[in-house]
């Protein structure tokens, strides 16, 4: 579905604007991205407030729970509310009760923690994230080139809140032939990548059957919150970082940077040829 | 000063790639930003883990310190020391005792928190960030829209790990007449920001007298954070969000997006025409 930029979605706002180009100056409407606090509620204790884009919150929240090991599957979730206040927004999650009290031990354990030198422990640890490798199965598609070139063409078609706006992150979830299944749209990267895996986990999509595509550049954070959920491969628009890249090769997950219509570049293939 | 990409700077490492371009396999060896952790350490107090780019340390130390309202002022920083290891880094900070008897109490009291709710509460005080109208001397110089451009023009040349690694974001100090005086890099555009602001503050520069520029979008935390330094004006290569916005109009900074070198788009003087 080709984007119309005269359509408003839901997650943008309109504002005045002066354009100034070329020596003119042009007063204006604009639409630009919906930034809003949401607090993530679990079992009534607040846990984090996040900017994100007032949408698709449920899947926002499920996806967190998830990608930052809250909860192991999307159905120790027993029950999800949004409220959408005027500044704000509040989605209250009921979890397992095992879910929960580790939770709260984490956060004891963390508050703890004030007054220790963090530096010089293990990285991985110190960050309280410990990627895995990831599971794949022997049977597991191969992706191809053109699969990613595929993706990299179709995207911008299907980022919404992006054609609106003129900017903002989009996480997709494509097919092995590179065809786009579901999009999330999001002003922050993680969290179109937290909605993305929501949305999925939701649907009870099979996230080795496939691989995630973000219009953005690839990190430590987004390289660990997709080995949580044994994601065989990630791509990405902009470049990576060294520490992606490190835990990519960890984890054994392929990342794949500057992925466009005429190529990528694959940077956890060193030892061998890319397969195709 | 042109960059050259064939030049390795710090901040920046080697590695092995596959590029896949119009359907050939060639084998390379890029350059990519480096995302460290590092700790930042307050009179032995841990407080915070942050992804960066390790250079420019003190610059960024200093600089969170004042953005997020640890410091009144540089001078409040006694001692700094930056130790870099294997696979982080830490900056061990001597701040006035008075700035860190008052930081211990924001962590309890951020400690004391949880189980709250803490939506409903208004935005800004929700954030624990309220920012105040900036100050803003009467013989304030004019920004013109010339110096914009002329900003955005000379900015590219002076990335040099954009250049080198081809993503990057970066944080430039412009007089009025849109001369780039500094530029830092990081991964993080907030930290970017925070370099930028620690290196003006240690060369005692006035904030007030010209305008940061950012190769980024303008988020509700960047504007925050050049508004606790009462920066008049805020210039960024990408959109604004909402409430970066919003924020800017209600403490009075000056928003420009989509800055390039034939305009941009002023978000904050919907009442009144620019002033050339």
């Amino acid at each position: 579905m080709p984007c119309d930029p005269t359509t408003e979605h839901a997650g943008s706002v309109s504002r005045p604007i002066i354009r100034r180009r070329r020596g003119e100056s042009t007063a204006l409407t604009a639409r630009v991205v919906e930034e809003f606090p949401v607090a993530l509620v679990f079992n009534d204790m607040s846990h984090a407030v996040m900017m994100a884009t007032p949408l698709d919150l449920e899947a926002f929240a499920v996806g967190f729970s998830l990608t930052e090991g809250i909860v192991e599957r999307a159905a120790d979730v027993s029950d999800l509310e949004v409220f959408i206040h005027a500044d704000s927004a509040e989605v209250q999650l009921t979890i397992a009760q095992s879910a929960f009290l580790q939770l709260k031990g984490k956060r004891r354990a963390l508050a703890g923690r004030t007054g220790c030198r963090v530096c010089g422990i293990e990285i991985f640890e110190l960050l309280d994230l410990k990627p895995q490798k990831i599971a794949r199965p022997n049977d597991a598609p191969a992706i191809s080139h053109s699969a990613i070139e595929s993706a990299a063409c179709e995207l911008p078609a299907r980022q919404m809140l992006m054609c609106e706006t003129g900017e903002i992150h989009a996480a997709a979830w494509c097919k092995p032939d590179g065809s786009i299944v579901e999009v999330f749209e999001d002003v922050g990267r993680h969290n179109a990548l937290d909605k993305l895996i929501g949305g999925l986990a939701r649907l009870r999509e099979n996230m080795q059957d496939g691989f995630v595509f973000l219009s953005s550049r690839a990190s430590y954070e987004l390289v660990c919150k997709a080995a949580r959920m044994n994601i065989p491969l990630l791509a990405t628009v902009s470049a990576p970082t060294s520490l992606a890249i490190d835990v990519a090769q960890r984890v054994g997950m392929r990342l794949l940077s500057f992925c466009r219509h005429e190529g990528f570049a694959e940077y956890t293939a060193s030892a061998s040829p890319v397969p195709v």
